[in-house]
């Protein structure tokens, strides 16, 4: 604590100095490349009311089916290993200090050996970086691969993170379009139009958020051909992977891209329900050593230097949570997100003016279509998603976010009978607002 | 698990394309901007052979007094309140989800009430950002105020991180020069030499990294008048706040800069010896609105919600850890560090061509400087620092890596005995390699 005597001296000073104070002069201004990002989903979350005035506002408890947390529910929940992991890491009191920059070897073999029973090559520790939550794991990527004033193709609709990323380090973003009636599959023809010389990634979602896609072994050989004839790495993001419903197989873009360079985020936010437990990863599928020839694995490790990694108490369990995660786990969740899914989709069905055209095959998403000429007095999806919310208290995210106008985006990791109480109120509150 | 047929599938794909592969064509590479970053003490400890090399090449346990990690030794031990508190929030469940981008609620408050009682002003909720550690709170310090072509005035010896973050965003790094024969004092008569209109914000680390100097009230008074004068905004480095000895008071920059706003940086790293936690914060002091008017903490929120911020269970556990540690322990940490950095001078007083002209008054660090013409063959203090680890499995770092060449950095948060083991090495070797 402060002296005391101290202190003292400090208040007199501050009185004085007080009488002298003097803003005059000072010119200090954050960057622009800094101002120019914005964050389309926490925007639009920041600039609703609070739940507290919502609910005070129209006496309904808030359903917040906005942001993508399944942790928010506590209706999936992590398997019982991991919090017994994570408790015994921090009883053993070894895993207080710093990891490597790259993260430690044990959580990088874990992830490693994890995931070499599903990808073509056999993966090691050196293939592996950890990193704080998949978003950082995004951020690495982009950063590794992609100098200022060059551009990257990114998925419309997609996740806005890819795009304010982008924004900050000068890169460029380029929008592929996903086909809402064809399952949110990729347009291909658009790909010789949108790539130049400068174009050097492109990103996959998939599974898909926004859109609850799993694409399928074909569809997936398609894209990779594309890339591969025009020379482009992809950054597939798996985030959601393996959460695909039955009938869907999901398979990891670099299980498919033999010729081509993959550079693969996950991690355990979503598969194991612990979004804020912040453990990320990146895999290197490099097979021709063209990353490593353009210094790209160096410059992943250069980005991990800087950052000093993520919690190492978490990075300590996680080879255990890998290891004794039993199958039944994964599978009774894909259920429940299945079940979720469904009661989602019949609902719509009964709501005039909003739509499917896909239904989900996987992840924790669902995009409604909004016939916004059955609700004019709500102008777009950003008139309904506020309404919503402050006539409601059900929060979902406007299309536009995700670069896709008069859609919503809705997260079904919830308790059936919440998601119902939800779909009720949407439901009124459409009828209240549809044209008569 | 990805299903068998599907492997199957790829399996015979991979062996048929594998024929034509072709890396021809390829033009991937990483950004200049990135490869020209290095991380000074990262590049110095990976450059050396493994502590397993090490051991099996000379037959000794390595000791490394190299990375400022307390934890490593398991001498200096965290609060028993703070392994409750965190597993305390695992138990409960309910912190499994993303906190808020600036962090969470609970956790600012906790931070901002906690250094309410020492800085001169009650800090709130909106004052306080939480970090990926503190160094996640220095890169966004730096990302905040500083634009590229802009430069900032860094402590020589400083901690090198400040000057790869810099690099990085293509931020100049001038430096201004601590001096070793005054208790590291900040050398005033370079200030205006160094300044110009490019110059966005200085940084002064306190207590010291790498030199193990506390600042006086009436030091610091000179060095924020100077800043007042100068109108450079402060970052102040307080991740080793309140480590101070017996006779020192430690002087938090923000209570002394009534008129310069500063952005603080501390967590809970090194005074609650939990660095691998990575829970740090930035606290944000702008009595006159500088930093608001500037768009500043506009920057550092904007910044906020690129990353998603750190691990939710720590953030939660955070207040409990603030609130529950007794000041008994930080008394005996203090008192243990200082009875380690005695025995360092003590050592080194019978050590023919080391020398420290200024004894550690707080933090973790001694800094000892080599009389290089004595120790001719080891020509600098990298050549010294690398046959130390090589002939003694001693890991410490050079002076280089900080800005000043022929010094090396000791951290001295260790066991008395090994501290001993250590410098018995270190005398051996010195007369080994002594200019008889």
């Amino acid at each position: 604590m402060l002296d005391r005597q101290c202190m003292h001296v400090l208040q007199q000073q501050q009185q004085s100095q007080s009488q002298q104070k003097n803003q005059y002069g000072w010119h200090v201004e954050a960057p622009s490349s800094l101002m120019r990002t914005r964050n389309a989903i926490r925007n639009v979350l920041e600039a609703l009311p609070s739940p507290q005035e919502l609910a005070s506002a129209n006496g309904k408890s808030v359903i917040p089916l906005g942001q993508g947390d399944p942790a928010v529910f506590q209706y999936l929940k992590p398997p019982e290993c991991a919090e017994q992991a994570l408790i015994d890491v921090i009883r053993s009191k070894k895993y207080n200090g710093y990891s490597l920059s790259a993260g430690s070897e044990d959580c990088r073999r874990a992830v490693a050996e994890f995931h070499s029973k599903e990808f073509s090559t056999r993966l090691t520790v050196d293939d592996i970086i950890i990193t704080v939550g998949c978003t950082q794991a995004i951020e690495f990527c982009i950063a590794a691969l992609a100098a200022p004033g060059t551009n990257i193709l990114l998925p419309r609709p997609g996740f806005p993170l890819y795009e304010t990323m982008c924004s900050y380090m000068g890169v460029k973003a380029r929008y592929y379009d996903l086909i809402p009636d064809r399952n949110w599959e990729i347009d291909l023809d658009m790909f010789e139009m949108l790539v130049d010389r400068n174009t050097v990634a492109m990103i996959i979602c998939n599974p898909s958020n926004p859109c609850g896609a799993v694409y399928s072994y074909e569809h997936l050989s398609k894209v990779i051909a594309k890339a591969e004839h025009l020379k482009l790495p992809i950054i597939a993001d798996e985030i959601y992977g393996h959460i695909a419903f039955k009938g869907q197989k999901f398979c990891p873009v670099a299980s498919v891209a033999v010729d081509v360079p993959v550079l693969t985020v996950g991690g355990l936010s979503k598969r194991w329900m612990v979004p804020g437990w912040r453990l990320g990863w990146i895999i290197i599928s490099d097979a021709y050593g063209i990353f490593a020839k353009g210094r790209v694995v160096e410059g992943l490790t250069k980005l991990a230097q800087l950052t000093v990694n993520t919690t190492s108490i978490v990075q300590a369990a996680a080879p255990a949570i890998l290891k004794n995660t039993p199958d039944a786990f994964y599978e009774n969740s894909n259920a429940l997100l299945e079940e979720a899914a469904k009661l989602c989709c019949s609902r719509i069905q009964r709501i005039p003016g909003l739509d499917c055209p896909s239904k989900p095959q996987g992840s924790m998403f669902i995009m409604v279509k909004l016939n916004m000429t059955m609700f004019p007095e709500l102008r777009d999806d950003i008139g309904f998603a506020y309404a919503l919310a402050t006539e409601e208290s059900v929060i979902v995210l406007p299309g536009t976010a995700f670069g896709t106008p008069n859609w919503i985006r809705i997260i079904f990791a919830a308790q059936p009978s919440l998601l119902d109480q939800a779909w009720d109120r949407i439901e009124s509150f459409c009828s209240r607002h549809r044209l008569k």
